[in-house]
């Protein structure tokens, strides 16, 4: 069939509305019609060429929300008709993964995923007989997609897509951080480093659960309002902290974080994480993405007095099982998700989207078709 | 009171065995008779001079036991007679390190004792006069010494002190770290760096809680036959694997192991440690104490994808509370110190006891007065 794509030919490129061909899903896979997906900094780092497992030409995208209209042989977990959020980390609930019960890692389709392929080892897409990649597992800016039966969320019909598409990505990488990767407890003492579309659902999230303080540090005070309207109750500029950062947040919450999230990608910033946690206890979690070899340090007493350091990725939801709870807690008005889709955009103005969240000037931009 | 000391004058100098006077215990404080003390590789850090915050005059030593001589106005929990055995890492039960059930590390009286003096701020040792510091709340190179009340853990009366000594600290602090720290579960492949008197009980720790492949990494082959006799199932000596070291652990552990410890001190042996762990899941542990100043490293790409990174002090363990019950292990045969005790000497040969443990010809030389 026909589809209507935005393609990265190459790197460092514009992207190209194109009419790409998409075959039928085959055994164990789903046909989706993608209502609207958000466009996030991952897409943006492999468009950039910095990402050097990035392939071209590829269609990107991983944030979306749609209907399924066709399943292939041997699918039972979803029927068309349905509401679903793909997901780039697929949930098969079979592999080791899976079944220790301690990751979200499902690694059943590790290998081709990264290959932008489908688990069989081809492409759906093409242009003119020739193969474009998928990207992530879910390729949602086009307005079909196929994905694998195990990567796909089904979620309730009454949710809005331009609002849940995020919790493909944004919304589910911060709340879970905070839920499922570090357990914060009611009465934590919190500390959120970048106040982006990740680091606002982890303020969020730390609200959710009862922290006590959830303090904000960001690098532009125009990020504050927002912040404080989703939880945070300090707000810390470190351009306006006299003296050491690590020390004064370690002040502001009497002794140290009891958790402490990293979401800018930033290994300078994931050590001030670590060392403003508290002695005994204090664990920080790294978000963000690093760029290619760059590496973090510190001095092993920290850890030796107490201090955890681990990481997230897809804030450590199990996709399949957890993404449909946090469409609920949306639509029961314990998150917001509204105030975080800046603006919605048709998916001819995709560039123009990116170039939005290149300056700052949104937390998302949501593509509709 | 008279009393037999080592005494420290100075750095990188033998010790000197002195009459040294004693005051007896004040409010809240108990004198001990030292029936038996291990010598660790941190009395001989400090006595080097490398320990940044080591002091002198002092009389060190930390792994020790011994009974209850006298007992200073309010001490409850002890009483003359009581057999115990010293706890540089004390257990007040009130503080907020120790109510929050998450770290053994209590702070009740840190500051005093990381100067070497008792809670009220003066040393009970002297010489002619002239004050001489205690070491990490315990200087058991002495036949009597003075302790706070909540650095004495009361155990069974029918323990030979030259061995249950040294649950005072490399055998808690090896145990401690697999059951209290990494909370191994039956089943987990570990990897133990360092077959010397911490590692040997990490690796008994594993093998008591279920663990089923327990891997020694060691430069030193002679540390192959005790390691084995305690639990390890398979010996690696980096000096003999063809290749990556991580690589090979990784294929041993059939993806990584479940749980890593590094009890050298090498902050390089630290990120191998680490990065031997299994995708998902594994957890390293921090046991050695690294050289002042330095530091680890790693992607963060290796926390993002599960692995976590964490360390230990005095193995997690809670002194008052799970010392006793590692005494009871010991005496029910549910650990081996008896192999670890490698030498019992008198206090008198104590610089050659040092020089047994510089030389690797002991695993723990023990003194007696």
């Amino acid at each position: 069939m026909d589809v209507k794509a935005a393609v990265a030919y190459e790197a460092a490129k514009p992207l190209t509305i194109e009419t790409v061909q998409l075959e039928a899903p085959r055994a164990g896979e789903v046909l989706i019609e993608i209502k609207a997906t958000g466009v996030c900094h991952t897409d943006a780092y492999t468009l950039s060429g910095s990402d050097p497992e990035g392939l071209f030409p590829a269609i990107l995208g991983h944030e979306g929300a749609g209907v399924v209209v066709e399943v292939g042989a041997g699918v039972t977990s979803v029927k068309p008709g349905d509401h679903v959020i793909p997901l780039y980390t697929p949930e098969c609930r079979n592999c080791d993964y899976c079944l220790s019960g301690k990751t979200n890692l499902c690694q059943a389709i590790r290998v081709t995923q990264g290959k932008g392929l489908m688990p069989n080892g081809t492409s759906r897409f093409s242009i003119g007989g020739k193969p474009i990649l998928h990207y992530m597992g879910t390729s949602t800016f086009a307005n079909y997609t196929v994905l694998p039966e195990i990567a796909v969320a089904k979620i309730r019909n009454d949710a809005p897509f331009e609002k849940v598409c995020l919790i493909g990505c944004g919304v589910t990488t911060g709340l879970g951080a905070v839920i499922y990767t570090a357990k914060v407890e009611p009465g934590a003492n919190v500390v959120v480093f970048g106040l982006g579309g990740v680091g606002l659902n982890v303020i969020q999230g730390a609200r959710m659960v009862g922290a006590n303080r959830i303090i904000g540090v960001d690098l532009n005070p125009d990020k504050r309002a927002l912040a404080e309207k989703l939880g945070m109750t300090h707000f810390v500029n470190p351009k306006e902290v006299e003296g050491d950062l690590v020390a004064h947040l370690v002040e502001l919450t009497n002794g140290g974080a009891d958790y402490s999230f990293e979401c800018i990608g930033n290994v300078k910033v994931m050590r001030q994480a670590l060392e403003c946690c508290h002695k005994g206890w204090g664990e920080s979690i790294v978000v963000g993405v690093a760029g290619a070899g760059q590496e973090i340090s510190t001095r092993p007493f920290q850890l030796v007095t107490g201090r955890v350091w681990r990481g997230t990725a897809f804030g450590g939801a199990r996709g399949r099982t957890d993404v449909p709870k946090i469409v609920d807690w949306y639509m029961n008005g314990k998150i917001n998700i509204d105030d975080l889709v800046t603006k919605v955009m048709p998916i001819e103005q995709i560039n123009e989207a990116f170039d939005l969240m290149h300056r700052g000037e949104v937390i998302r931009a949501v593509l509709t078709f």
